[in-house]
């Protein structure tokens, strides 16, 4: 069982952090979802880099605070700069924070997602159930990028989704954000449910993606990742929750995108720690 | 002249079977508009995969319904991305859709289409005429990524156009959607004008590509691709006017952009039928 | 001392230029913010096209009126395509407009940059102090991809910054638009500071990176490249402020990268001219 149980004031009180420090992030990423993340973190008052170039990237990071890799659009090239940028961090004792993007849909992204867990010292993990299980070498089966349906956190299955999560955890040494209707956060020792968001983020593109950004931005003024990653988790599950609320008739999935970034934008640390709603499971 | 001619009813009933099976899409396309076709692809029910690292292509491509293969920035690694993606869905007998885009404004860009067009059973070729004219290996100039304004279809060359249409179907073997100001869509027997639509249309980038991607998920729960590329371009025209006509004082192309994909993401199949104005041309 | 000093009236007619002539801009430009790049060209009635395969540039660069080379996130193979994009931008006596996002952060960036601007004829260069100081070879540490808060413009340094600007354009050979709070536009013999924007425009990304575009659109219409330089600067500080003017309660930095690109696309080139605020500086 933990020794502290982690309150909304720390999750708010990271996300005053990032507004007061503006970290620098460099993330290497999706060519797909990479101007929303760098809004995204703009929104949340971080510095985002995007640079994938192995001769680029060691200078790159050196500036920055953190390191967000994505392997949603890897190709030969951008692996070699993820590997460089990843030991860099690690030497530099940077936070690393780790989205596997389809892990489990091709043995080239499972490798590599693999790859980087094993070799570097990753402080998160931010994927869907499908990605994370194919990591763990489980039997999650991704379908594409999205959750496979077998796969999804619920009530049911809760208290053993947070149990592998623990586990997962106490493995890869990172902790572990599993993101969906219900998300898990944990770490070896202490699993969350949080329940924020809205059906909207899985019709839009780059809801995971963004929030990994958000993540590494978290990280970049935390000392504990776990509550960076809850409070990244919390952040964007309030904020989607605000920006389904300001949805109006005739509005799609492109306007809920510009909603979603503008309540980043606007959000206020106390009104956002008050609208996490979360709870330890299992322990 | 054709059998049975394609009614609204078939064109709407696609767009409710995109929407009930969410067909994976396999999109390699360019790095400008990949954002929007993500999210027009999920607007319409479908759910997207970008990957274009031929490692990887294959992979992805066996868990998806069709691909679509844009060469609006396309590079020798993709180059050869392509050609693992085709020759995997030409063997799993999955639709392919071909956007040339700029075939015509340089020799990579027309020899690589042309080859793609030659070597894999291209299901739908979806481009504007003066790249389909390049692909024909005709008189079309193109300018830049835009139509010439010579190539542009008109009530005056319309029959000359659909004769142009039915020929580069029947030699190329894949249906062919010409799109403009009126769009065309031909198989070897069959022409169709459609006259659905917005100017705004030409003030965004990535009508075109999101068209592109919408054909790939028609055509990946359709058994007739003449079906599945018109039902495609209607829906593109008919949630173009609906966007036009949210409009307000003092909106430009950005907001155009949101409401043509939001337009997508709220239409229902019965009101989009109902809004496609086609007609079979000479026969 | 200049013998003619810039008016409002030749920015506003640049404007309407590219209105009237719609000229092909052929830009080399990073994949975070290219698709913004690519729609506030179209929104000022320029037309975009994308290129940076080294066998491709030289195809489409004949098409084109002028070049964009923008650094922000190149990789070996696409600074191959900047050169040879460059080289035959020379040949054909097309303007080369460059922004050296990063230069400073990386060796990488400031050698890339630094080898394009002595190699080739550019024209103008756009860039925050930081990366322009980082060209110069002097004391700029470029903070990321944002201007170091020592390098920022302010009324106390204008005027060793107008001369430090003119030094640069005399050095290089290339009209310098430093943008920031305060824009400075020069050449060897004239330095003009700038007063318009929000403060807006450095909470979305892209800003810089469309501003460099939009030159690019400039250059291609105008005789003199400081004209088109403070042109462009002029009417992006014009959208910016309109822009601002537009925001809501609850609006954040998604909805005004849209009115911004709105901005552009609705600007009328005698009110873009009325609202430029600029003067002349030392001299």
């Amino acid at each position: 069982m933990s020794i502290t149980s982690i309150d909304r004031h720390a999750m708010g009180h990271a996300l005053g952090e990032v507004q007061r420090n503006t970290p620098l992030v460099h993330s290497i990423t999706n060519y797909v979802t990479v101007n929303d993340c760098a809004n995204a973190l703009l929104a949340v008052g971080a510095s985002p880099i995007m640079s994938d170039e192995p001769a680029d990237v060691a200078d790159i990071q050196a500036l920055c605070a953190s390191l967000v890799v994505n392997i949603g659009t890897l190709n030969a090239h951008t692996i070699e700069g993820m590997h460089v940028a990843c030991a860099t961090a690690a030497e530099l004792g940077h936070p690393i924070v780790l989205d596997p993007v389809g892990a489990g849909a091709s043995g080239l992204r499972t490798s590599t997602a693999a790859a980087l867990l094993d070799r570097y010292p990753v402080s998160i993990v931010r994927g869907n159930m499908s990605e994370v299980k194919a990591l763990a070498g489980g039997a999650g089966t991704t379908h594409g990028v999205d959750v496979c349906p077998d796969d999804v956190v619920t009530e049911q299955n809760l208290e053993a989704s947070a149990a592998f999560a623990r586990q997962f955890a106490e493995s890869s040494g990172a902790v572990v954000a599993i993101t969906g209707p219900i998300d898990i956060v944990a770490d070896a020792s202490r699993a969350y449910a949080l329940r924020n968001g809205s059906p909207w983020q899985g019709r839009i593109t780059g809801a995971g993606c963004m929030l990994s950004c958000l993540t590494g931005a978290f990280a970049a003024v935390s000392e504990d990742m776990l509550v960076a990653a809850m409070g990244a988790v919390g952040a964007m599950g309030v904020a989607g929750e605000e920006a389904e609320g300001r949805m109006k008739s005739h509005d799609g999935n492109a306007t809920y995108r510009r909603r979603l970034i503008d309540a980043l934008c606007t959000m206020d640390p106390m009104s956002c720690a008050r609208g996490i709603e979360h709870e330890e499971v299992g322990a």
